[in-house]
């Protein structure tokens, strides 16, 4: 049997008690000094999928990164705290155990779980024009050390990593914190939910761009809405992803970051947004 | 003395214990069947602000609506999940007792609460040109009967809500989902950080405005990113704030709405987010 993709084998939980399960950290998806913060949120959503109570498909999730993930194992608490006729609101929480034999808190999330139902079905976000994933070179990245990167494969519309473009880390403050990207797992997988949620942390911080400085900077909180339905997300097959995210406001050491993701055939699948902590 | 704001009226909580609070549903804020949302992302708010642990001020708040909400007293624990040097994570759930004694869980948060720092700013959503709010009419609301409505006064710039729109509720299949108001507390009130988390819920229903037909909604998460500090807010007085929000997604029971919130200066103020129940 072929090894797993590393996605699924970041993704592998097992039960251990009530609403409880055991995880280990992916070196495979290791950023400088804690995993990369969309494999933690895919983590915490996974919880709920593999949760026996639950009851319909994604809707809402929102990933707190409250604390230092160690290298090792870690637990998940996904409790169903409301279950309504077609809809079910989750609590979830991640924790460690330190050197000390203390319970440590990593993070938390809330997800909301619903059936979709055949609707009126719309956009007012369509996807912007773009030339095909075969014609632009493979983004260098100046983390290729880092192993996450190698996750994925992003070939860069506009908005690239200043390091890479013209001009470099400069220090400009740029027009626009907006990159476009075509973008997809590295191997090639077809998205999943929980890959979706990953997929939506895979941008660069907006404050890189904006500045032309790389200044230390986390993600604090981030928000996945999920706009399509599983047989949708299987449908894009190891095509690439169109996904676009750009900064809004930057203000007394945090800033907001929004984006969206679409079907290589212009489905709108998640938006996306962030709240990121930096420094300087 | 005089009788305070009704928006303050609504904050009103008392400590029960330790990380609980007390607190009452207004009636100056009531909906048809519920208080309005943002109040009740407003209250779960206040009860972090109200918490005597808490660290720092609100950047990032996730309320989502559980279950209903019945008139009459509720239970709010606000539990700080981690504390680190300069940010705190929190969990809020809010409860009500029901008619056999049951405590049944209404909604559920994550607020993230931080040192702010004096840093870099800057804002890639600048404030869009908008006529003075003095020379337009102030909008005439369908819900006049609906308590809530009365407590905020909306003068409309482009996106009205279409019964009161040429065409009505004809309907059609608008091109934009997009509504973009001068807004503030009626009787006006300098905002707040839990007063503007209820400004960013005043938008009604983008599905509303995009088809022009009043299908039941109910929004079931909301994101709101405080991206201003306490002082900016309170040097808006009660001038009005320009507001805008859009939907992106409609498909399979919810749609996606993304909104911002600037100083009648063009301060950005927060950004907002939020998945919203449809029927049909």
């Amino acid at each position: 049997m072929a090894d797993p993709h590393p996605f699924d084998a970041a993704m592998a939980l097992q039960p251990a008690g009530e609403h409880l399960f055991t995880g280990h950290g992916s070196p495979a998806y290791w950023n400088m000094i804690g995993p990369f913060g969309g494999i933690t949120a895919a983590v915490l959503l996974q919880a709920v999928l593999d949760h026996p109570q639950r009851l319909g498909d994604p809707v809402a999730l929102t990933v707190n990164y409250a604390g230092a993930v160690a290298p090792g194992p870690f637990t998940i608490e996904a409790r169903p705290a409301r279950t309504n006729r077609s809809s079910q609101h989750w609590i979830v929480q991640q924790w460690q155990t330190d050197a000390q034999g203390q319970r440590q808190l990593a993070s938390t999330a809330t997800v909301l779980t619903a059936l979709r139902r055949d609707t009126w079905a719309a956009s007012d976000a369509p996807m912007p024009a773009a030339p095909p994933p075969e014609g632009l070179p493979r983004a260098l990245r100046p983390g290729d050390m880092v192993a996450w990167l190698q996750r994925y494969e992003t070939r860069v519309i506009t908005g690239e990593i200043p390091g890479m473009a013209q001009g470099g880390w400069d220090g400009r403050v740029g027009e626009s914190s907006l990159t476009r990207w075509w973008l997809r797992d590295d191997p090639p997988r077809p998205p999943c939910f929980a890959s979706l949620a990953a997929l939506a942390d895979v941008f660069f911080p907006r404050i890189w761009l904006k500045r032309a400085l790389r200044v230390p900077v986390g993600t604090v909180s981030m928000t996945v809405y999920f706009l399509a339905d599983a047989a949708t997300l299987a449908a894009c097959g190891t095509r690439h992803l169109l996904a676009e995210a750009r900064g809004q406001g930057f203000h007394g050491g945090h800033f907001d970051q929004t984006g969206l993701l679409w079907s290589p055939d212009g489905t709108l699948l998640a938006s996306t947004h962030q709240v990121v902590y930096y420094k300087e």
